[in-house]
Parts: structure tokens; sequence; C-alpha cells
């Protein structure tokens, strides 16, 4: 008997018992909604209700909210290739080198291009105070020796390799065309719908063919959806039908999937989408901003749909949703209605900007059994903390990348954290218990003119966080010459301009407690030198171990100076 | 014991031993070519070497057609669409009312529009003797009830169903834009690279980025491949990197593949190939015909790379690989050298016609140790066999469908036919053994206008072939006052022109042996009366089963008779 035994177990060790067991692995959606404000939905990601929150309908957020932990501090980078380059590779952009988005077409600096067409190149003009730093134009690789790229072992790749069934819908926007990371074939993805160099449509709507007319046309028309073309159908609504068609192939299999659903919305063109248009404009809402919340709510439905289908397929129980935005809200767009560089309240600015309008994000994860459900914690994270938050997820262990990851693994955060808050009310879970520090230091950096007109409030900063406090670097005001006067964003003809906090430059050290001014309207720099010492000291220090792109000072062939220097 | 021993039995049957015997189904490589003639290679598909066979060099269909079986009598509809839906839907063309390519765009008849546009719609001139038919203007579609479509349930549905991984590279143009039959993923592929409305690539170099640039665009340019964007590759080349990417992932499961790699080439536009062109030129080929020939071995490079990505994984001996084109080579394409309507020897005109130029094409299938190696079967095969064919090398049994097919299953011609040609050196397989009638009906029908200008040995056409006797229906002579001078194309002011042959319209039925004439230089009605009126029964027979789509006169606004009203 004994050696039949041994026989049944070795059969067992083969049979479909540990196919099951495989396939229990958690499915995984990470649901990305692009230029989209920290409060533009219902749900109130640090518990305050904002003007804002009061004029969005996103009923599935909130109940993903709900039933998930929502993050007050999540943040991402300004703009959009750095967060969801640093996604894919772990690293944090100041290590990447990709500190701005890529352009349509390789080795065309995206540096104060502006606009949408991305065909044009980066022109040095006399006006210029810097000359654009050096950084990775051409952003991510999976294949080593491509030029002005950093060479990343895929985050998805990893997955794929574990067994999971890797689906891309929607926008990419790793890495410039004509390089091997401008496709989600050479990232790990199994499936692509859409995906590839382009950062925003060309049109949301059907009827334009997504951009793909010979007016609208260039390489923004999106690729792959030409069964909708002339139809009466919104891009955000045609891509969540297809993401759901993508699914049906390992949900018949029993295969986990990673689906990475990343929607073109909220991104400007800001157009109308109709099926929810009129009931902001019947509240009064202007044009734009109804035009805007018609959008946000597109994506509220694609989300519900996707909650829909795993409810049908009995999946729901084994999948987890992360829900997040690529970059802050648009504070800079004329469509979206409003005031420009207010649209994004209560935070200062929006995307381009290390205010944090453009860094701070909404951000849930839900994983029905695992996540105490409606809880919020504060503990910041960032856009790197998902690569090897995700592989852990996953189950993926003992992976090998080229590069050195910076992230941390939110795991235990997120599920032992939320269940902590939910048991105490406290919302800052203790490192012992997550592995994360609530002190962590928080870093972004955009040594870039965003647009052709300088722009003091999202040009050229980098900012670190550490707990309440929020150091700017105000790089253009550290320059000899040059100060920028916050009230009317003009570079006055002035001379060096000493600080009133003894060694340091005017205006180039700003200092927020983002906890009490949320809206970093109070500068309390002068009132805290010790603190912006110690922050500027901190930043240096990570600029310097990276060999962080700095702009160039143009009068003087120089980088700017480290902010240490200023001291 | 017992029950221990029923345990183990029922754990077996569960147990990968069964996904193992799953796994041995064959992997199936369709390899489709685009208007590539039935002469352009090394290969003699009817054992006979003709001057064009020269002028190419193709080592790799040469290996194939050496490995495999050949079909000396392979046919194809005249244009792209009819072909590539008769095989997704196995029907014949006649019945599914899809005679013409899809344009770009849904409810645009491309009738005489031609040109590579697609943007142009129908227009009836006033000089026009024919109105366009009603036809099936937007292909095939997988759901039911879009307007003049021909619902069908896709062949590569039932694969996918039965557990094919089936993956879709290049070119589809099953349907036109704004129709569920566009996109491949609608299909039953599971992956798409590239295949959507579109019938050719706006250009061939990834210098072009395949047709993405302003100057280029419409909406022929090729999807999906932004990493080869401005590189020196040609697109024939980029796909076969592709579809060896895709195949990754089957091979990684050990799951039974489906690829369909669907070359754009050699359709136009005809480009140089720089790999293969000088070749050609040294030889003292024209500039044309060379720039054709180093697209034709650019396909013959792709062949021989799935060849060795076959060997390399040890899968050659359970894949499949059949070759085939879609129609005719073009012989109306000044870039392609040489004379106009001669371009593709020896058969009489190309793409577009229903002459043998149009319809006859390369034809080899390669299936190790079940295929008897370099043999010739002359029994005829067309489109529509394909549905039932490859569903049978896959083993799908009992499927139901919601149209009804016409092609047959030609498993046993191949397997059992080609063993028995290399035991009895018979070309012709008896039915019996085949289950194949080597006397069956071949059926064409191209009731339009292929380019803007009238070419009375392409437009208006069909064709039935019966063993060596093939009737041609030139339509434009059945109408009262309308006469083809087949001497110089013109269509004459002349009378109603009565024939030679009692009762039958002069010109209108024209009859060739084409294996006494392979050139169709001899119409030989007037002497064979009683063969003429046995073909225009049954060709009437069919077209009248069909409904079939027939010009309308429009100086009576009626059909064109039916070919045994003539009589």
């Amino acid at each position: 008997m004994n050696s039949t035994i041994k026989l049944i177990g070795s059969l067992a060790l083969l049979s479909p018992v540990i196919h099951q067991t495989a396939a229990k692995k958690p499915n995984i959606i990470f649901f990305l909604v692009d230029d989209y404000g920290w409060a533009d939905s219902q749900v109130l990601y640090d518990g305050v209700q904002y003007d804002n929150n009061k004029r969005f309908h996103t009923p599935n957020m909130q109940k993903l909210a709900d039933m998930g932990v929502r993050f007050s501090h999540a943040y991402a980078c300004p703009v959009s290739t750095p967060t969801r380059t640093s996604m894919m590779s772990g690293m944090n952009a100041v290590r990447s080198h990709i500190t701005n988005w890529t352009s349509m077409a390789k080795d065309e600096p995206s540096d104060a291009v502006g606009g949408a067409n991305g065909a044009a190149i980066y022109q040095e003009k006399d006006e210029d105070v810097f000359r654009r730093p050096d950084w990775n134009i051409n952003g991510i690789s999976p294949v080593e020796g491509v030029a002005s790229t950093q060479h990343v072992t895929p985050m998805v790749r990893l997955l794929r390799d574990a067994g999971y069934y890797t689906i891309h819908v929607g926008k990419a926007h790793w890495a410039s065309a004509g390089t091997p990371g401008s496709t989600p074939y050479n990232m790990g993805f199994i499936v692509n719908v859409c995906g590839n160099n382009a950062g925003l449509p060309r049109s949301y709507r059907g009827t334009d063919n997504f951009g793909n007319t010979s007016e609208l046309w260039n390489m923004s028309a999106v690729q792959d959806l030409t069964q909708y073309y002339g139809q009466n159908i919104f891009l955000t609504e045609a891509i969540t039908q297809e993401a759901l068609k993508m699914l049906d192939y390992p949900v018949s299999q029993n295969k986990p999937f990673y689906l990475y659903m990343s929607h073109f919305a909220t991104h400007t063109p800001i157009q109308k989408d109709k099926r929810f248009f009129d009931y902001y404009a019947d509240m009064g809402q202007d044009d734009g901003q109804s035009k805007y919340a018609s959008m946000v709510e597109g994506v509220d439905k694609s989300l519900g749909d996707i909650l829909d289908y795993l409810q049908k397929k009995n999946i729901a129980d084994n999948t987890i949703i992360i829900f997040m935005a690529d970059n802050g809200g648009n504070a800079d767009v004329k469509a979206k209605g409003g005031i420009l560089h207010k649209q994004n309240g209560p935070l200062r600015e929006g995307k381009g900007s290390c205010y944090d309008g453009g860094i701070r994000v909404p951000m849930s994860v839900y994983w029905p059994g695992k996540v105490a459900g409606g809880t919020q914690i504060d503990t910041p994270v960032m856009p790197e903390d998902l690569f090897p938050t995700i592989l852990g997820m996953a189950g993926v262990k003992n992976y090998n990348t080229v590069q050195e990851i910076d992230g941390k693994n939110l795991y235990r955060l997120i599920i032992d954290g939320s269940k902590y808050v939910a048991r105490t009310n406290n919302r800052m879970v203790p490192e012992a218990l997550s592995g994360i520090n609530p002190q962590r230091e928080v870093m972004f950096h955009y040594p870039h003119q965003w647009k052709v007109s300088y722009k003091p409030e999202v040009d050229f900063l980098s900012t670190l966080i550490v707990g309440d406090w929020k150091l700017v670097y105000v790089m253009m005001n550290a320059v000899e010459g040059q100060h920028v006067d916050p009230s009317n964003g003009m570079i006055p003809e002035t001379a060096y301009n000493t600080s009133s906090i003894p060694g340091i430059k005017s205006g180039a050290l700003e200092l927020y407690n983002i906890k009490e001014d949320i809206g970093e309207t109070r500068n309390v720099a002068a009132s805290h030198p010790g603190k912006v010492k110690e922050l500027a000291r901190m930043m240096s220090e990570r600029l310097r171990t990276n060999k962080a792109s700095m702009p160039i000072v143009r009068a003087t062939g120089k980088p700017v100076p480290m902010p240490d220097e200023l001291l």
C-alpha cells in the first residue's frame, strides 16, 4: 500500500490540484487615470470634503474606496512618462533620469515643446535662462544599449514569466517611437490594445475615428480601434469594452491575469462625454467643467463595468484593483473652464508642477478579504512602490533586475496597515507593522520647462517631502540675476536677491507645512531655517547620489546649484 | 487495491498526461502572401518552368514545397477581401455576396473607386454601362444585424474555442472600419499585431513609419509597430520579428497555436527591399522587377525565419504550414516594370481578373510525417476549403456555424492524396481516396469594375472551371449595344452583336481548355458550343441559387442576363 500511496502522491503533485492552486494567485487590475485631479471625485481621500469633491458623481470610485483602502498621500511624478516608467521599473525618476514626458519620436527632447503634436523639436531660445538638462529623453528600454534610455527589467515581464496573463489596454507612453520601449509587447504584455508611444488621443470620439482622420491625424491618433470608427462612442467606453473582451481568455483558462487598464481620459482634449454631460450642465457648472466631469464619470462607469464583470465571472473575490492617477489634474487648460491654475483645488497648481497639485493623486486599493474596507492610510506612497508591490501581490519572489529598485513593497502596509487603521483609527501605520517609514523621503524632480512660455509655479522645480514638511526648490530663483515674483509670475530684471534667511537666496527654497496648509499658500522658509537646511541637504544628497539631470545656466555654462550650495 | 487503482485512474484522467495529449494537437501556421503571382518563385507549381520562375530566388518556398505537397490548381478570388472572407467563413463568394474588396470605411462601395486611398466614394457616371451590383460592401461580421455584411461564425473563433492560441500578424481586411469584422479580436484572435480594415500599407519602410507620417498617412498606415519607426527595416521583416515574439507565449505554455502570418507584401506600393534588390538588378532585371523580386525574397526570408524558429523550439515536427497567396499577381502596376497586363506570365492578366492570372495562386502544405514531400496534386482547391480543412487539421469536430459552408475538407486529399501521388505518380487523386471530386466546380464571380477606367480583361467577369474546361462570362458583352473588342480593349459603338455560335451573343461566353492553353489565348467557344452551354447552365444555376450580386444595366434598369439566357 505504501508505494501506492506514494504513487498517488506523486500524481497529485502533477495533477490539476496544483493548477488550481496556481490559479489562486490573485488577478490584478491596475486602473490608471490620466491627468486626473486628487479631489475630482466623490471620494474624500483625506476624509475632508473640498469644493471640487461636490462637483463630481463617481459612485464606483466611491464603492472601490468603501470596499478598499484609500491613500491620502499617494504621490506621482508631475507628468505622465516618469510616473509610468517608475511603476514599470521601480526606480525613482531622479535615478532613472526620466523626468519629463517622452516625445513621439526618438531623440526629440520634449522640453519646452509644449502642445500636443510632439513633432516640434527643442530649440534653445535667446531669452532662455536655462539650457535643457541631459535626461533620458527616449524613456525606458527593455533592451540594453538604446541611446538616451534607462535599461530596465520591466515589471510586467516578471509577472508574465511568473505565469500571469498580461494585458495592456489604453495609453502606454513609456518611450518614444523608434525604441523598443514604445510597445507593450516588449514590456512583457501578451496582449496589447492601443498602447504605444502616444501620450494622449487626438480625439475621444468614435465619430472622429479617435483621431484617425486626415484633419486630426498625427501619431497620437489611437490605434487598434477601427471597429468603432464613425460610431457614436467615447474612447473611454471603447477601451473598456476591449478590456473586458481581452479578459475572457485568461478567465476561461483559469489563468491569473494582470490587466493594465490605462485610460486616456482625462487628458486633453477635454471633450464632452454625452452620456454624462447634461447632469453637470443642469447643475449649473460651466461648460468646461461639465465636459471634464463627464469625462471623469465615463472613467467611473468603466470602473463600474469592470467590477460588474468580476462579479459576473465570479472572480471578484480573487481580484485586486489598484486605482490611481498618473499625475495631478491639469490646472492649465482653458477647455476645463473655471480659473486657470486654480482648477485643481484644494491643491496648488496642477500637472507639471512640484506643488501638490501636480503630484498628489487619488489612490485606492481593493482586495476583498485582505484589506479592511473604507480605511484611510496617511503613509506616503510613490509610483516606484508599485513595482515591488504588484510583484509581491502576485507572489513573485527572488527576481533579478538590471536596475536598482527604489520602490518599497506596500503589501504589508495595504493588508496589515488597513486592518490596523480599522482597529485603532490611527491612520499613521507604524513602520514596525508595515515596513514603511511614515517619515520616508518623497522626492520629485522636474528640471524642465513644461510649455513654451515659462511658468514659475510649474517649471524647474524639485520637491522633497518628509512627514508634514515639504521643501520646494525653485531653480530659477537660484540663478544670479533672476528672481520670480510669485505674485505675477514675471521674471523682473532685478539684481541678485539675497534672502531674508541668512545664507539662502530669496525664493529659491520654499518650505510648506502641508498638513496645516494643504494649498501651500504660506512659505514658512524664513521662520524655519533649520528645517529648510535639513531638507535642502537631504535633497542635495539625493540629487548628487543619482547624478541627477540638472538644467544648465546658459550665462555660466554650469548646472544650476545644488540646493545646499545656496545655504 | 481495486479502489486505489480506480483512484489512480481518475486522477490520471485529470492529470498532465491529458494536457500533454491536448498539446499534441498540431500547431498551424497560415502563411499568406498578398497579390503574389503563381509563377513568381523558384517553385514550379505544375512542374513546368516558366520565364517568371527564372527571375526569383526563393529557397525557402522551394524547401517548403520539397518537404510538403504543392497544388498546381489552387485558386483564390480575384481580389483580396473575398479570398480572406471565404477562408474565414467557408463560403464561396457567390454565396456570401462579398465579391470585391471592402473599402476603408463602412457603407462606401469600393466598386470602381480604384486607387489606394479608399476615401473615394462610388459615384455612378453618365458613361457607365452598368450600375454597381448590390453586394456586402462591409464584408463579414461575427455579429448579427450589421448592415451590408454576411454574418458568419469565424473559423478562428472555433479554433480558439477548441483550445488553440490564435495569433494574427499583418493584414486582415475582412471588413470595413466601423464594423465588428474589422478587428481580428472579434474574429477569434487572442493576439493581434497590425490587422484591421486596411488592405495595404502606405509604405513598407520603417523610415516612413510604415505610412505614419503627415505626408503619407491615411487609414492604410500600419498600426502597432512604433518601435520600428525611423529605423532601416522593411515591413516584411518587422512583422516577422513580431510574429516570432508572439509565438513565444503559446510555445512556453505548450499550447497549440494558430498563427495567421498575413504579409502585406507583395501588395503595392512596390518598394525596394534593400537586402535583396541588388541581386536582381545585377542579374540585369529592370528596376521595377528587381524591386518586386526583392519584396518576394523578403517574404521568402520570413518563411525561412519561421522554419528556423520551429526547429530551434523543437516543434517543427508538430507544425503545419499552409503557404498561399490571396489572389493572382498584380499585372496592372507600372512600378513592377515589364509590360503591363503581361507581368503575371504564363497566366493571362492578373489581380482583379477571372482569367487565371487573377485567380490561380501558389499553394503548398507542409506537415512533417503526414504529407509525402515533394509531391504535386492537380485537384483544384479554393479558399473556402481552408475553413473545414484547418478545423479538420486541428481536430475540431461537430461545430456549429450560422453560415452554410461551401468549402471541402482537404485533409484526406493532403495526407492520403500526397502519398497516393508519391506511390503512383498520378497527380489526379481519385475522389474515392480524397473525398474531393477532381471535376468539382470552381467558380469565381467579379461583377465589378476594378479601377476607374473600364478594363475588359478584368471587369465584370465570372468564371466556372470544371476539369480542363473554363468558361468566362464577359458580362459587358451581354449588353445590347455593347461589345468589347479584346484586341484594343475599347467599347465600340456597335449595334447588338450576334454570335457566330447560334444563340450565343458574341464574345459574352468564352471557353478555354486550360490544360492545353494555360495562357487562355484561344477562345474555343465557337468550336465547342455544347461545352459552352453545359458550363453556362451550371454557372447560371449557381448564380440563381445564391441570388448572386449582378451588375444592373443602366439602360434597362435590369440585372445583366444570366449566362444561360444568352443561349
